[in-house]
């Protein structure tokens, strides 16, 4: 992001002119774009609202731009006053496609957390830099000898580093794979798109949580998928709902989050575990098991995976590194049937021609080198500490006015409010107050509830997020 | 790959039973699924075909696999003759999905340069290992101490990345941009995915380069446009044929590759440049520049990128670093207007949560390093001179029985071979004696075309290369 330079000499309300200047003239503002409204702009530069106005003044008098009350500022047509627009219609296309964008409130909380440096980040479901394993990374770049081939990489992933996973999902998730049942992605997140893209097709019932990480998911619908939900409660969904749902609308396949569940934090017990890995195997029906938390479990002890109990080849395993290393990485992987493997390996091919080698080669590294163990248990260790200061503060700050109970694992703690209020605005308020959350119907969940994430934050930020929280629904 | 341990005393046959229990057991190969066939199997391992019968007996003896006329192998639907299959059907889920797999001649090449390293590749448009700045990406990853924040990355991409592009794009390419309108993608190949997916709708009609790498890409169908042809010519297409393609067919996008065009190397003459310029201004249709090779360039010169003349925001430009550096860091960007840049960026957050930082931090170290520009000087000598030994390996061996006009950039030959000849066939013969590489028909061309690439295979391969073709053509 361009700001201002205050060591300048220039203005800087000149600065700005020219800095707009040049987007306009490189074609990166074509005519008839928007400009940001005043307010914004000087909130986004961190300077004062004057010196905006005065920037926009000078560019209105220049002809560059122009000023309709109701429609803000935007770029003229007219450019110079000379020629008439040859500029496509943008609007037309980036609001045409196939794929949908992203909800309004998780932009929002995107463009509030990366406008602005010190709000106190209750949002994102992602560890704090000091829980990452830097000094294994770093020291393994500087030490190691990177010597892999820069090529193009085999389309499962780099086969190291597949053959690492063989050995740790055996012996922290008690699965039993081998190498080419394993596909490398970026994330749990392109696993979880390459089997909407293509193994689903428009007009697909599929069930998933309610709540779940898949309603934030544009995706879903992207795919044309019809969605039917599974209400998760402290032990997570009944198999009988899936039954249901199968003999109603033919359900083609069930996204399942079993461990430390996002948002709830449920735990799938493991007596349900069982009926439903029978009942989708009498009804054929595959199981996603998308299982990034599980490593996260403060005391070590999760259920063991439905994959591990997988004799039929029903279950699509995800993993990921995201929560329990660092989701810079973008290292996640898939365990399927050999022929989902082959299908959907092909179509990333199409998508992104493969990850680069070079994080696959530190992801590999970091499994095999024998301080992953370390990190583990350490990271176990500060989230139970993280978690405990989070149920403290609301404990202490919020009292009565929500309602919670802490899982034994995970980034989230997922709180009722005890009356009625709408989300939106109590995110504004919130943001405005410095603190930043994510509204329960992100998730697709009833008004209502938020889910506080405790992971990201610094330790003495989350009793004064909390506070700030709380003066917000205090407005409300 | 996994292949039998000849080191071991277990019986070569008995550890392919073993292996293949194994998957079977891990519900890697569930009820139903086919074997490879008994050749097929035996060239994958490196052992005799006999060795594979003996495995298959065994196997069908215990009942965990059974073999039908006509149908091959396969996994017994009543495994250990217990209990029927719960298997998903999962040949309905890997045939449905809108994505589409890739083409069966492009499988056919990748199986066979995947399952046999000694095969000589003239199909793969990508650098061999020797011209990947190797020592400048080891040394970076060494020395430079890689300090940068894990988390989750800028929707844009690293910033320091777009910062370095700022400048080589000025120095190199003649673009002025600011990091703003740049957004960093997994190469080109995920830029022009997401062009396909979400500022184009099913239906649109598209115009591309006839022939062209765009229809080697199920992306387009899959994204259900319609295709319109604008024939290569050896100054690259007509302006004219896109207005005409306007008038008939309201094409909303047109996708070029004007310098050393793939597959025909074709470069678009300067004058037709600004001439199409002109044309997509006034009609508004929105131009693709797609810009791998042009920094290939044996002497340096091309004419200047649409993009470096686009005042009106209508280029759409996508570079890359596959085809000059390493392919193996898949690092590409795009340069667009800010509404379409904010667009994709969002979409990608839903697809990949975007790109591992440490890809792109070396990136940044390389473009800034200083050395990147002696690495380029090193990579357009090394081309030129495999270009030559290419070009007199054709005439020498070949004679007459091709033609082709060698461009002064790029990867590749394109060849006309001077009598009608079957496109597969051809592929097949060649494989057979050794060589491999694309048939024209797979970038949409006529029969009779083919692609060479001169970037990948030893230089002592590309000569016996050639002379393999030969005799395979001799077949025909
Ligand atoms: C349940 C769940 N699945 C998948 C993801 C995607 O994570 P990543 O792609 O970084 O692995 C998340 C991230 O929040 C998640 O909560
Ligand atoms: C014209 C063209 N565009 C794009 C690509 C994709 O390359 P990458 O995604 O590695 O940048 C290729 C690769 O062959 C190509 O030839």
């Amino acid at each position: 992001m361009w700001r201002p330079d205050r060591a300048d000499k220039t203005p800087l309300y000149q600065q700005i002119v020219d800095h707009i200047e040049r987007r306009i003239s490189y074609a990166e503002l074509p005519p008839g774009s928007a400009l940001p409204s005043e307010r914004k702009l000087a909130e986004q530069l961190g300077v004062n609202r004057s010196t905006v106005i005065q920037a926009y003044e000078e560019l209105r008098a220049s002809g560059l731009v122009e000023s309709i009350v109701g429609s803000g500022t935007r770029v003229s047509r007219t450019k110079w006053g000379i020629a008439p627009s040859h500029t496509p219609n943008w609007r037309q296309y980036t609001e045409g496609g196939t794929f949908l964008p992203n909800l309004p409130l998780m932009r929002r909380i995107r463009e509030a957390t990366s406008n602005n440096s010190s709000i106190i980040n209750l949002a994102s479901g992602e560890l704090s830099s000091d829980l990452f394993p830097n000094d294994i990374v770093h020291s393994l770049l500087r030490e190691q000898n990177f010597n892999e081939h820069l090529g193009y990489d085999d389309p499962q992933g780099f086969h190291p580093l597949r053959k690492s996973l063989v050995s740790s999902l055996k012996q922290y998730n008690g699965i039993h794979t081998t190498e080419s049942s394993i596909l490398i992605t970026s994330g749990s997140q392109q696993s979880l798109y390459l089997i909407t893209q293509c193994l689903l097709s428009p007009g697909d019932a599929v069930a998933v949580e309610d709540p779940s990480y898949c309603y934030s998911l544009p995706m879903f619908q992207s795919a044309g998928l019809r969605i039917f939900r599974l209400p998760v409660h402290h032990d997570g969904i009944e198999p009988d709902d899936m039954i249901r749902l199968y003999r109603q609308h033919r359900i083609r396949m069930v996204f399942l989050n079993p461990n430390y569940q996002n948002p709830t934090g449920a735990i799938l017990s493991e007596s349900k575990r069982k009926r439903l890995l029978e009942a989708a195997a009498l009804l054929r029906i595959p199981i996603v098991e998308d299982d990034p938390f599980s490593l996260t479990a403060f005391s070590g002890a999760v259920p063991p995976p439905l994959k591990a109990m997988d004799t039929d080849g029903i279950v699509l395993y995800i993993g990921s590194l995201s929560k329990i290393a660092a989701s810079g990485l973008r290292i996640g992987w898939m365990i399927a049937p050999q022929s989902v493997i082959g299908r959907l390996s092909d179509a990333r091919q199409q998508m992104d021609f493969g990850l680069s080698i070079i994080p696959q080669w530190v992801a590999e590294q970091l499994l095999a080198s024998g301080r992953f163990d370390d990190h583990i248990a350490r990271l176990r260790r500060a989230l139970d500490q993280r978690q405990e200061i989070m149920v403290q503060s609301l404990s202490d700050i919020l009292q009565n006015k929500v309602a919670f109970s802490p899982p034994q694992g995970g980034l989230n703690i997922w709180c009722k409010i005890n009356r009625p209020v709408d989300d939106s605005k109590l995110l504004e308020e919130s943001i405005r107050r410095g603190v930043v959350f994510v509204p329960g119907s992100v998730y697709g969940s009833e008004p209502g509830f938020i889910r506080f994430s405790y992971a990201k934050p610094r330790l003495e930020d989350i009793p004064a997020g909390i506070a700030a929280f709380n003066q917000a629904l205090g407005m409300m």
